[in-house]
């Protein structure tokens, strides 16, 4: 009797819920569990016993909230470092899935994971250099750099960048606990709720999301300046909001005044296709946290 | 009788000056030479005529003002896009090189190239990521990521992101002809000049550099947060004003408010190693245009 044909883990570990994924060698998904985010002794616990199930498992890859530690040889590899989530600062989520599970364990953020899943099997096929965002209650940008995932000294967070606020316009001071209005404290789903008074998705004023857009297309701008990205993703329940991807790119477009050159920026029909949607939809994460496993990206 | 041991050129090919540079396998410059940028033709010739001298040459690199076409196999390879620099618009600077030299040319923007010295040579030494900007009559920022010189869709133009504005404090309306107050426009050396009616060197009043401090911390900001780099470097002809590092580092800090907890952003003696000024001085550049020669990265 030969051995089963190894399969490959997966976790996007979020901080309201993980969800687990069991993949074959090709990537295609066999089996999913979702957990929602308690503590960590109990979260992680509940994510060894769905991949015990499975004993042929030969890795798993996480792409985690943060944020983490991912320098290689650090002594705090795979820790969360300081955390607004409550008992997860300074969890070291590798060690304890590398012990239970016995398998060489992948880590990469969440967004990195995300940007990584639609490179491979997405918006990003054929790429070099693939930025994406997502917009949900925060913002975060992950990226495949000249074929890697973006790290350096922590990794980027993206989200915390400042852009143009006109007071005038919007009065609203922000929601970041850190900067008040950085992009995240502008832009996100949680800066919606507090400047609205409800949840964006509830939200239907049309000046609410022309704002958003004017927003993410300052996102976007940025990002083409610091990352030159050929393709741009954009990603998470804010951005699901029907046109408002279009909006962006409008604005972007005239952001950008025609500077530099490339098609995207010179030529409207190329900006639709320089900033997409996840092809993947929902499941670019967990597709780039089994990539992580199957790759040995880290 | 033995060939001679084999000797490597640099170009820091700018858009006032090409400066050339011959150097041994060590890197040892043996001879530079400076040219003033007239006509493509006349530029390149310069150049040609010089390297002749030295037989022994093996390879050549350019460090070139952009924006340039990196991406290899593309027909325009090696070709300056656009630019406001009259004459060099479209102009091929890798083929005449190559033609006439019959030597491999390396290629990379001015700032990737300074990024590159810096990084082999100087402030940049054993790091992974090291970002380099340069604030003098424009602002660039180059960046060496998990070793690799930054490309992308095209490179990034770092100096065009936008950043905020107070215009009540601030009036002056920006000086970039594509962007109006974009960074460039707000903090380079012809931003000043306009802005304050003298040039940076001539200037003298405190306020002009508290918020020239002030716009360049946000540049260290974003920077921090779109690339995460290991040291930024900062140089170029108004960098070098006496006293202006030391406050861009002190308002850094207190912009990213301690986040992401980093040593750089929560403890100021560390962000006195994390923002430094060039180790090569004026010579990172051709410095990193040797590299490129030798180590083959374009």
């Amino acid at each position: 009797m030969s051995a089963p044909p190894p399969l490959f883990g997966g976790i996007e570990a979020g901080g309201t819920k993980w969800v687990c994924a069991v993949a074959d060698a090709g990537g295609e998904i066999l089996a999913t569990h979702v957990l929602a985010t308690t503590t960590p002794e109990e979260t992680i616990t509940g994510a060894v016993r769905f991949f015990q199930e499975h004993p042929a498992l030969a890795a798993i890859g996480v792409g985690t909230f943060g944020p983490v530690d991912l320098r290689p040889g650090s002594p705090t590899y795979g820790h969360i470092t300081v955390t607004p989530k409550p008992g997860w600062t300074h969890t070291d989520v590798v060690s304890p899935l590398r012990a239970a599970l016995r398998v060489p364990v992948g880590l990469d953020t969440d967004v990195n994971s995300a940007a990584l899943g639609e490179w491979r099997r997405g918006a990003g096929r054929g790429l070099g250099t693939l930025a994406y965002m997502t917009v949900g209650t925060g913002i975060g940008v992950g990226a495949v750099l000249n074929g890697r995932p973006a790290h350096g000294l922590l990794h980027p967070e993206f989200g915390h960048i400042r852009i143009p606020h006109d007071r005038t316009e919007d009065p609203f001071a922000g929601s970041c606990p850190f900067h008040g209005d950085c992009l995240e404290g502008l832009a996100s789903g949680e800066a919606m709720r507090r400047r609205w008074g409800r949840r964006a998705e509830e939200l239907d004023d049309p000046a609410a999301w022309e704002l958003e857009a004017e927003y993410l297309a300052h996102a976007v701008t940025t990002l083409t300046y610091a990352l030159s990205p050929e393709r741009i993703v954009i990603g998470g329940g804010v951005a699901k909001r029907p046109g408002l991807l279009p909006r962006i790119r409008a604005r972007a477009f005239d952001l950008a005044a025609g500077y530099p050159a490339i098609p995207a920026l010179t030529d409207r029909s190329a900006m639709e296709e320089y900033v997409a949607g996840p092809s993947l939809g929902d499941h670019s994460g967990i597709a780039g946290a089994v990539e992580l496993a199957m790759s040995g990206l880290a």
